[in-house]
């Protein structure tokens, strides 16, 4: 087992990655009420293991992740008398711990929780960093809060439960994360595409764990992204809009949002085409889409309610190399004739 | 004007005491979008000095402060583009400032706001001290998060134009902080109540000044209330389930929470029977209730779902004299036989 510590303003938080779903009782607080928030696909597969917790189950997938399943949760945990001293664990992928994490840090103003990350997307990106919340009107975690969770069980066993193509999804955070910070990371995941995507546990112990301490490191320097946290959302300015117009998987959209950001990078002189080319490979090896029909103008209206919009300007994390990204401020009217190029 | 600064672990705020609505854009942030959230009262009473800005309206009164009027209001922003940088101003009493608070500490995780505080309650009690949040299901501050305000003015004349028993039921708050923390404060409250209740400016400038000098300093020393800031709740633990079953204003809840909290002391014999007596006569002094038929059962489920409750214990905090608060952990058995004991 490998254990990353993050310490930041919100709060510490342990992650434990190769920790197993059985040993939750482990890290969960004594003479305190437990509350488990997850979906009906874990309920059904881990039941026996969750058979003598409190749950709360809500709906599955994006479209439920929204203020009403929010309010709900609120109320079952009225019902189920949970007061301040209460604890709540999320167990499921970045939806659930999303929510998850949103209730716990506004129920009552703030109650202690963890995590149970179920899917590679989760483990090496959602679960980490204290960032949480839910979409409203369809626009991508429009409302959150920053609040570290106490702990992170990352139990690889689990990813075998998961259906192929949200596998798949969560290795475009991971290449993300080899793009803007490691180029070790980057040439690993090239040699190792087939172990990886046939759930080799080492090799995907190696990645996940290479991810979430580089992750860890950039959201211990800069919690509430007023710096250099901006460059974990290289590709997603693009893949919040193309998410929420096309209603593909967020790793999905990730990855085209990469394509597009690297395209950019390459058109504004700062990134080499060929190795524009070699991200966009590495994308296309582990099956993830690298291209996709776009209306430039669902793409474009979309791209002003972005949350890192600041005024006339979008801040666009950019490539200068494989392992250092950077961010530039783009103005909306540049935007529009990128978009326009580009699509 | 008086000026109040409170720092704490989630930020700085700066209560402008004696300021005016008409100087508000001195406050203001430059290049910042700026949305102010208001209700149908202030708008009518105060539209010309609001004619240039961007408004967000609410309805009126404690059933609106809800996740509904909050999530209204998240839409109402998209729409209006608000992003990151933008800036949100609460105009209004609690309840608006409540809602404006909660919304702005969760819209984008967070955006910079402030309140123009404009009812007696908000103005020594409700817009200090960065607590925020709504109902749920009718149980009374359910949900919400911590964060501090840029500014608050309170502008004084602004409360002539208040309804008379919305303006009385700001006194309940008064009484409670002089009850807790300060014998001369007490004093000069017994002293000139028909001032106070006739709106002589001076009178008021001083009791709202000495009420908001001690709420801030009880906010500075324990912004989280893991302790000291617990005293502000005197009164409240019976006050929230009265105010919830009765639906009667906030300050005359308190009034009648205060009553059985100083009931209770004398029965604890922390407390001489006549000290209860003259804080009774305060309240009735300022035209507050001091009684009301209970009944029980609904008194004490809703004691039970109390945010101050941890586990099988009730914080409650009790009087040994005035401007001597304590907070002593009563069981939930303990509390059902005080309780049938009381009413």
């Amino acid at each position: 087992m490998k254990h990353i510590n993050i310490k930041t303003n919100s709060g510490e938080s342990n992650i434990y990655l190769g920790e197993k779903l059985e040993n939750l009782s482990k890290y969960l607080p004594q003479n305190k009420k437990v509350v488990i928030i997850t979906d009906e696909n874990i309920l059904k597969l881990y039941s026996s293991q969750l058979q003598d917790f409190t749950i709360i189950q809500m709906g599955l997938g994006e479209k439920n992740k929204t203020i009403h399943s929010v309010e709900q949760i609120y109320g079952e945990l009225i019902r189920k008398e949970v007061d301040r001293s209460g604890f709540i664990v999320g167990i499921g992928g970045g939806i659930v711990c999303d929510v998850a994490g949103f209730v716990a840090s506004t129920y009552m103003r703030g109650i202690s929780f963890g995590f149970v990350s179920t899917t590679l997307l989760s483990q090496v990106d959602a679960s980490i960093g204290g960032k949480n919340g839910v979409n409203i009107k369809g626009y991508k975690n429009m409302v959150g809060v920053f609040a570290q969770p106490e702990f992170v069980i990352c139990d690889i066993t689990m990813l075998k439960t998961l259906d192929q193509k949200e596998f798949i999804s969560g290795f475009a955070e991971i290449i993300k994360t080899a793009a803007i910070r490691s180029i070790l990371l980057f040439d690993f995941l090239k040699k190792n595409s087939s172990g990886a995507l046939n759930h080799d546990y080492n090799i995907l112990e190696h990645i996940i764990f290479e991810s979430a301490i580089i992750k860890a490191q950039v959201v211990q320097n800069d919690e509430k992204e007023a710096g250099e946290r901006r460059i974990l959302n290289f590709g997603h300015t693009f893949a919040h809009s193309i998410e929420k117009n096309f209603g593909i998987l967020h790793g999905e959209a990730v990855a085209i949002g990469m394509v597009i950001a690297t395209k950019i990078s390459v058109k504004l002189g700062l990134l080499e085409n060929n190795v524009a080319e070699e991200i966009k490979q590495l994308l296309i090896n582990y099956h993830l889409p690298v291209d996709l029909n776009f209306n430039k103008n669902d793409i474009f209206n979309a791209l002003l309610k972005d949350k890192k919009r600041e005024g006339e300007k979008i801040n666009l994390v950019l490539l200068k190399e494989i392992g250092n990204a950077i961010v530039q401020k783009v103005s909306v009217n540049q935007m529009e004739d990128i978009v326009n190029d580009l699509c």
